[in-house]
């Protein structure tokens, strides 16, 4: 598991660093940023809030756009964002953005051509935490978080896997695929046709039928163009109250898609993971 | 004067805009940005900081990367980033990232082909603070800051026009450009072969020779590559000793030339400047 580091930035008393790995999940060589907060200087080993992006997005959005790195430093968290995609030039493609690299949508591909790199939850889930729990001074306390896609993907894995995440957070999620175009278009690409396999990946679906519960925070700006079409938040909304889940929803007036509406809030974000990623450091 | 919105996001309760218009000084059509805080939903008029970025920006790296919003919105200034030089098929450029389009050096330029329209200099200190002031809710209470190539624009502007500007900042800024690389090609190419020309836009010399004094606020990262050949920040400090100049220059073990740098103070330049454009609103 060598890994190769790219960059080094100090920000707010902490290191913001760019690594590249082979991924043996994903069969190519992956990118992904930590963030590592002043703490680790003595010996401490942080916790880690994993960060999801959004489609077309890199490992770099989240870490220049959102202001994040202020707020870690200050509770102790490391942050690590991971691609959204397998990349290069022998990994299956697409012309559309929401489809192909930049758009891994966090499954395991089961389709042709697809199937061949595709497996982003695999990755997330499993390669990605070992790796970064073999090389840097962070604990196996984890919480997931992510805009749009990501979103999507943060709240699919914490349902499924809700021994191995303390909290789950998102902005704007894509809260019900199986029901919206990029969805649709998503997961008969990478699923195939048969719809029942797409219920694995579907966020309220999954909190309808969930049996055991990860606190989760959901923001949604209420001029977000995508609101209606593709994010339906009302889903997710109504899966809660189905399965009396710990979901707090919020809506946010005059907000947008855009960074700046999550740059707003992740302050309230990293402060809600805190509250259980740092109970018994 | 008319100008026409491109975006809007709400951001921290108030709003990021972008708007294009016809410059007089720079005989082409510019973009700016501005960040408006929540207090002039109020009817309040608030002061305005001038962002000034470096080599290659637009008006959009500061906005997106800075993390200035949220300390602009508590202490209810107003943020503009200009881009930084003159734009478009008809106006001179070069090849270099260090002269031409992305790299005006807010200097009045004499020589041709660069004298058509480089007028960085009239085009920040005049005419777009009218605008601004006659546009938005915004006093006429300036202060102003950059960022290497912009932190030599800030600086310049402050010490040539002290009436004009209450407080001014700097992080990295090109401090002595008539003795380094980047100053020497730009003001060759813009001002040129007679250094005498290239004085006036050389904030060491400037301030060596100040007679009225601004507050000045300067940080600079020890990590930064371009510390030793362009920055010389011991230019600056030897200047400010000279004229017993209000010059506080702070030193940053670790810290690069990157974006990462200004997040991490950023909120320490806003309550600078706050100091002195909130005594007498």
């Amino acid at each position: 598991m060598s890994i190769e580091n790219l960059s080094s930035n100090k920000s707010f008393g902490g290191w913001h660093k760019q690594y590249s790995h082979q991924s043996e999940s994903l069969g190519c060589s992956m990118r992904f940023a930590i963030y590592l907060p002043p703490q680790v200087a003595n010996g401490q080993k942080v916790p880690v809030l994993y960060w999801l992006s959004g489609l077309t997005c890199t490992d770099e959005n989240f870490m220049q756009k959102a202001g994040a790195h202020r707020v870690a430093a200050e509770l102790g968290i490391a942050i690590v964002a991971p691609d959204t995609s397998p990349r290069g030039e022998d990994v299956a493609n697409d012309d559309g953005y929401d489809l192909g690299q930049g758009a891994g949508f966090y499954v395991n591909a089961t389709e042709s051509p697809w199937n061949r790199h595709y497996r982003m939850y695999d990755y997330v889930l499993n390669e990605l935490p070992a790796l970064v729990e073999s090389v840097f001074p962070v604990s196996d306390q984890r919480s997931v978080a992510g805009h749009s896609m990501g979103g999507h993907g943060a709240l699919v894995l914490a349902l499924r896997n809700p021994a191995q995440f303390r909290s789950v957070s998102a902005f704007s999620p894509i809260s019900n695929p199986v029901n919206c175009p990029w969805g649709e278009k998503a997961f008969s690409a990478y699923l195939g046709d048969d719809k029942s396999a797409w219920e694995a990946y579907d966020a309220s679906l999954l909190m309808r039928a969930a049996q055991e519960q990860v606190p989760a925070l959901v923001d949604q700006g209420e001029a977000d163009n995508f609101l209606e079409e593709q994010l339906k938040p009302e889903a997710l909304e109504a899966a809660a109250v189905a399965s009396s889940y710990p979901l707090e929803l919020r809506r946010h007036e005059g907000y947008d898609h855009s960074y700046y509406f999550i740059a707003s809030f992740i302050e309230e974000h990293l402060r809600f993971h805190a509250g259980y990623l740092t109970n018994d450091a």
